[in-house]
């Protein structure tokens, strides 16, 4: 009797199950279990080796650590017995990639490799890469002209291809040694299926993929250097899979240790940001999601390909299928508030709120609310890990102007969360300005949930009513709809986006006042941001080449 | 018989008095004591009247007290004998003025203005004159060019001008009843001697007085305000007394109230920043002399008077008779460094500081010191309080930029220290770009003589030698200097500029490697600087203004 769909849901630091219950459309029961190494910075443990600056690894067996814990757990807690499963779905991180053998053991797992750290996953935000992406940008600038406007104009340091020649330049052991290198939700797909596949959201997203193209031309890798010759064949083969589709079935071996019954249909892996579109019960054109936590993820769907300037990509049924998705996004936004906690919280406050026993970040928004927008007489602009859109631009810093010796920390914290709400307006009117419309704005993720001082700001500062769901659990429940759909137990995402319950929704209407100010406000962000990030002088990235040769 | 010279010393908050050995030129005694009510802002004590933003007054009955405990203090320290002294010379913070009746009695001692705010002394830095000030520079600069010139531009909200305008249009009846606004030196040399007179120093810096032309035309005032009309005459009568010279003679009721022998001539009051310069040993031209604390403040001597535009005057005899006597300032230095503490010491840092039982300040310098010029990527421009030079605009703030979610506490402090030191060496450049010269640097003040850190970035930013004076009694010395050439037992002030002994000095050479990374710096230093206060978009008064809109 089929009777849930299972999500799994891998996110930076910790895995996720739910099973959602396909008559009610309601989340039955979840597990969550953090990555034993959590990110691997600094040291590898394996060796004590210091790791240099931007690297970012994981060690794959946490994965399958956590695989193993929660879904005996979400059974458990459900209740469910192991027939009553109807489909897998999985989500992970995207970019998020690792070197492999010929049977799917991780080059890491190996004695000869256990030292080496290029033979580890390297997580999305290993930044270590900046030169391949570069290089990549430019000759595909020349080259390849149509592939770079589905990218938004370049290439990133954090997707699968600079890494991949990364490891290349300095490890050659570990290229010659792997025998596909692949995304990290891929290879716990293959875990469970036995059969190596490639979901194509990913590799739409972050591998150069393309439906109708394929990868870009083995002449563009040689060009690249020499040594990358044959590399589409020797280590990125397998099928690219079709979201939403089977990528295979449950293998008896994972079958048995996860307490399921062999053959249930398992979907091709997902990014995480993107099933929450259907998670959010959305699953047609004309609706922005945001998904809202450590940085900001917006997605759009739309019937036509536009090329628009500085979103991270825009990949043909990546998401929904019949629909080109589109993604921009903010890469600091809860990491910009808990770097102001961290850094720059006063003595008094922290105290204040330790006497209280309530966050140090409600201690700040509880002052920061008394304030007027434009009250204190400062902007910021929040490229405190540099620019993902619409700059794209990694080497962009943070800027705080309009100081005093009156100025306060509520009212610089106050400052940085306007920040990011100036730079989510400016990716909304980069769309508009491009093609891709939309009426309506959801958010979702842990800051729509729990953060309504935040949202009212983001509704003030972009005059548009913004639906807030307070469900945490959307982008898991996403995952098991693409279960569901590959399953063949729902039709569609359409029909899986409206069977879906997700929950309790505020609304945050724009406050007609503050808008006024806000747009004020605006007009001198966007002046800063193309002062200081497109046609002015490039004060930020002397300033970083002085840094680096000062680091000397 | 004459040994001794009395110094009388009156700073922001508190007042000293020194007596200078005439034989050794060494200090045989220091007395000090702070103004009872310190500075009044946020309310007055009176009526319990909200003060509004950018008021700062003072109680002249505090100076008065501070004066009858620290002469006799002083005395009885040194033992010396009511007759031994030879002179008495005073300075004062300058701009810092009041309304008086015929016979010096403060209006605010008048139970019937004892409640009227603008019955007390304006502090330097009561800053709410600005709109009297803005249009007395726009009057000026048609009428009077020649006198702009000397005021590096533009005239400055701190002056007595815009205060007694400002005092005319918020209170007449204080204008009514008053018979002279004067500097609170002036009146405290008045309270010595029994006769009213202005001493050139600060009537020549701060009431737009020169030795050839005087005040400015009768008609410049009419033409602002026609109740200004015979303001010369009415409230600014009184002879201008040059610096050096006598005011006066200690009055009877004087020499009883503080101890001393009746007779004792008082030299004119000075500006309390100039007399360091013979205090600190120099009296003719090519040296400057950076006083610095909670701001900082430049002074060159020149044998030829030249326009330097963003100075805060140039006038003629003041400092030492023969010269003219070019000052610059920075009005945030100290004072941004403290905002800092204040306002961001992340409560670990705190914490260590009270464990270790030092200052909070030399927890972070501790931190600082271990990075390298250019390290931390950062770049701040030091506006916190507007600037003074070289662009004379207290509507510009503050700003950093080259934030990253790496930054640290230390090295935004460490940022903040370069950012003054950028700041000194525009006002140097500027000083040399109009023909003032001078080929050494000399540095005195709380900060010199117990910052060493800071020194050496001054060091370093400025590619100069600073000597730095370790003696903190060096304005009052320079007071005492004046009182002993008034009083003709010392023929002039370089022969007074000879004698003083200024103590352990330490020279700070400058690392020529930290050198040429702080070159790079201070170029973008320069180009944020015009950018943002000159020439370039004035994105930091539209905030400012929508500040002032949405604080309605």
């Amino acid at each position: 009797m089929a009777q849930f769909t299972l999500g799994l849901d891998f996110g930076s630091l910790s895995g996720r199950a739910v099973l959602l219950d396909l008559a009610s459309g309601t989340v039955a029961a979840v597990a969550e279990a953090p990555y034993k190494h959590g990110f691997i910075k600094g040291e590898l443990p394996a060796s004590g080796e210091r790791l240099p600056h931007g690297w970012s690894l994981q060690d794959p067996a946490d994965y399958l650590a956590v695989l193993e814990q929660i879904v005996p757990q979400v059974l458990r807690r459900a209740a469910a017995q192991p027939g009553s499963i109807a489909g897998i779905g999985l989500d992970f991180t995207a970019a998020t990639v690792l070197p492999v053998q010929k049977d799917g053991t991780p080059l890491c797992f190996l004695p000869g490799f256990r030292q080496e750290k290029h033979a580890y996953v390297k997580v999305w935000q290993h930044h270590a890469a900046q030169a391949e992406a570069l290089a990549m940008t430019r000759a595909a600038r020349q080259e390849l002209p149509g592939l770079l406007e589905r990218y938004g104009g370049s290439i990133s340091a954090e997707w699968l291809m600079p890494k991949l020649w990364q490891t290349l330049k300095e490890a050659p052991a570990v290229y010659e040694a792997m025998d596909h290198y692949l995304e990290a939700g891929d290879w716990l797909v293959w875990q469970l299926t036995g059969q190596l596949t490639r979901g194509s959201c990913a590799a739409g997203y972050k591998a150069l993929w393309n439906k109708q193209a394929g990868y870009p031309p083995a002449s563009y890798f040689t060009g690249l250097d020499s040594r990358l010759a044959g590399v589409l064949d020797k280590k990125l083969a397998g099928p690219v899979c079709p979201s939403a589709s089977r990528a295979g079935r449950l293998s008896r071996q994972a079958a048995a240790r996860l307490g399921l019954k062999e053959g249930i249909p398992v979907a091709a892996a997902m990014v995480d940001a993107h099933v929450a579109v259907p998670g959010a019960g959305i699953s047609g054109a004309g609706q922005m999601l945001i998904i809202m936590g450590t940085s900001n993820c917006h997605l759009v769907l739309a019937e036509e390909e536009a090329s628009v300037p500085g979103i991270c990509g825009v990949v043909e049924d990546a998401v929904v299928p019949g629909y080109f998705a589109y993604e921009a996004g903010q890469n600091c936004v809860g990491d910009l508030f808990d770097w102001f906690i961290r850094n720059l919280l006063p003595a008094g406050l922290k105290e204040q709120a330790r006497r209280e026993n309530v966050s140090e970040h409600l201690i700040l928004r509880r002052l920061a609310r008394e304030l007027k927008p434009g009250q204190s007489g400062l902007l910021a602009l929040d490229w405190w890990n540099g620019n993902r859109s619409i700059l794209n631009d990694a080497d962009l810093s943070g800027l705080i102007l309009g100081l005093t010796t009156s100025s306060t920390a509520a009212e610089i914290y106050r400052a940085l969360l306007e920040a990011t709400a100036f730079g989510t307006k400016k990716i909304m009117e980069n769309f508009l300005d491009h093609g891709v419309g939309f009426d309506s704005v959801t958010a979702c993720g842990g800051i729509a949930a729990k953060d309504p001082f935040l949202l009212q700001i983001y509704a003030d500062v972009t005059g548009r009513p913004i639906r807030a769901l307070q469900n945490s659990q959307l982008v898991a429940t996403g995952a098991a709809l693409y279960g569901a759909v590959a399953a063949g137990v729902l039709p569609d995402l359409t029909a899986a986006s409206q069977l879906v319950q997700t929950g309790e929704a505020v609304l945050y209407q724009p406050d007609t006042a503050n808008s006024l100010i806000y747009d004020k406000l605006y007009a001198e962000y966007c002046l800063l941001h193309d002062l200081l990030g497109k046609e002015g002088p490039a004060v930020m990235k002397r300033l970083l080449a002085i840094r680096q040769e000062s680091s000397l």
